[in-house]
């Protein structure tokens, strides 16, 4: 009898873990997305972009990076494809923020996404690596394809609004996390062949990297003049 | 006798009409790319690009946009890898343009060419969203396809010329026209099942708001201070 | 005897030269990449990026052509996916220039880049136009993406690097030089049918235009006032 109780719990545990870590899952990728599309909404806000301009730069941001790596590895369907609801999401982000969105708004809730922004830039990576070495990438692409993933929604948003892109002159380390990280994932995965725990311990290090870059205030060396 | 002359007659019609609307569209199609390619080679000219740079941004307008959503949806052959003679068609334009047009031309024929643009436009969303539904996008997606083509070739000229895109940033309905022609071209489409009166119906409606924006000098809402 | 010796002579040379051959392609491609990268690294030393800037825009002007093409032509793997030890040389080269190089360097880098940079014009040319009739492409299209991976990577450079192209406003024959070019491969190819000629003779062609201009100080005609 005993034991059938400890089994009935056990199933029953079993059977919501994947309820506990796809709402676990959801939570962490819409902190990641959204923090990712705030920044484009902030950009494109100080540019006094119209609906269009606002959506267009919001959308790079969140899937620029994405759709650039699925477009050089030739993989379809984009994730705003598959996922077309975000594109409803986003929108309806736009809309609010135009209408209730006031500027002296914009710093504090730029620092307030530092965190989430480095989350997105761990999750964003994991991904780009995992999907680059799925297509059979060579090590340094899937690397690379990592930091695409995480950094040039940045950077079409900024050239799109006409400004060299900040990932490419802020000298803070940024992409430079998301490369260590996606290394990580590449040794993990050589050595353990976990392709999940690799997946972990790239979100980890590249989180890990920016919060300390964000805290001990790092910044990447000049040009000597 | 006269059932034969009518029969005849009716034949005679029906071969013709390919021929006719054949020619008809055509005309329509070579009105649309060439208001494309003509603001690309006015941005050119304000910019004073050479040769090479006029070209690029003329075939940028005109073609950028359906290039976009072809790599987008992952379709080839490319517009104008079918119709290679729009190729030729624009390198003549462009030099005739540079040999005889003059600065105070510009204005004016900007002006007049608002109305085979706004045609461009819906031709172009319309083209667009069809060729998205048919390679099985969703609903949303499509729309978006269509007002990627009709709007992305201008972004990508501004982009290249320096520029904030001027479809994020004058607050002008354009985008938006195409956006709501696409979700007529869908209801139609879901409604009656026939692609042909939906493309009609996409162009009329974006032609038609474009019209009246045009007409009533409709303004996006900006954002509050 | 004699023709034994000859014979074995002979053998020796034959043998030996695809090694001479390959390492004098190998010099080539090597002149002709270190040259278009240099142009990227220099704009972005320019601009003062940083080390995430100096590689990326680096790569692009290296890379950059050739990977538009690419996408353009729907054709994988990309040749810094082949050939991913270009990567880390690439990588080395940022690192080595941030250390060491001075801006008073600048001007007689760039002098000294010239001719090698007109090589690489016109290999890279030639190798796009060669790909692209490869592929099925018509004449015109092969011919435009030979310019295309001979000038897109500096047109990739200066959209990042927030410039109005130079390709497109400098009023030089460049672009131009790898279009006569490519109608030079076409057109041998035609009467030929050797594509090995036709290649060399696009980039004798290109070069030797592109060399002619920078001698003679050639210029574009610009727009009358």
């Amino acid at each position: 009898m005993g034991a059938k109780v400890t089994e009935r719990l056990y199933h029953c545990l079993m059977s919501s873990m994947p309820l506990w870590t796809n709402h676990l899952n959801l939570l962490i990728e819409a902190a990641a997305v959204l923090a990712f599309a705030l920044s484009g909404l902030l950009a494109a806000a100080r540019k006094s972009l119209d609906a269009v301009g606002v959506f267009t730069v919001t959308f790079l941001a969140a899937f620029g990076g994405g759709t650039l790596r699925d477009l050089l590895l030739d993989q379809r369907p984009f994730f705003w494809v598959e996922h077309v609801h975000w594109l409803w999401v986003l929108m309806g982000l736009c809309m609010t923020a135009m209408l209730f969105m006031r500027h002296r708004h914009f710093e504090p809730t730029e620092r307030a996404m530092q965190w989430p922004d480095a989350l997105g830039l761990g999750l964003f990576a994991a991904a780009g690596v995992s999907k680059a070495l799925h297509t059979g990438s060579p090590a340094l692409v899937a690397v690379l394809m990592g930091v695409v993933t995480g950094v040039f929604g940045g950077v079409l948003r900024d050239v799109v609004c006409n400004e060299i892109p900040s990932a490419f002159r802020d000298h803070k380390p940024y992409a430079i996390c998301a490369f260590v990280g996606g290394w990580a994932y590449v040794g993990w995965w050589w050595i353990t062949g976990s392709a999940g725990q690799a997946l972990m311990v790239c979100v980890t290090v590249t989180f890990g990297l920016r919060a300390l870059a964000l805290w001990r205030n790092w910044s990447l060396p000049a040009w000597k003049a």
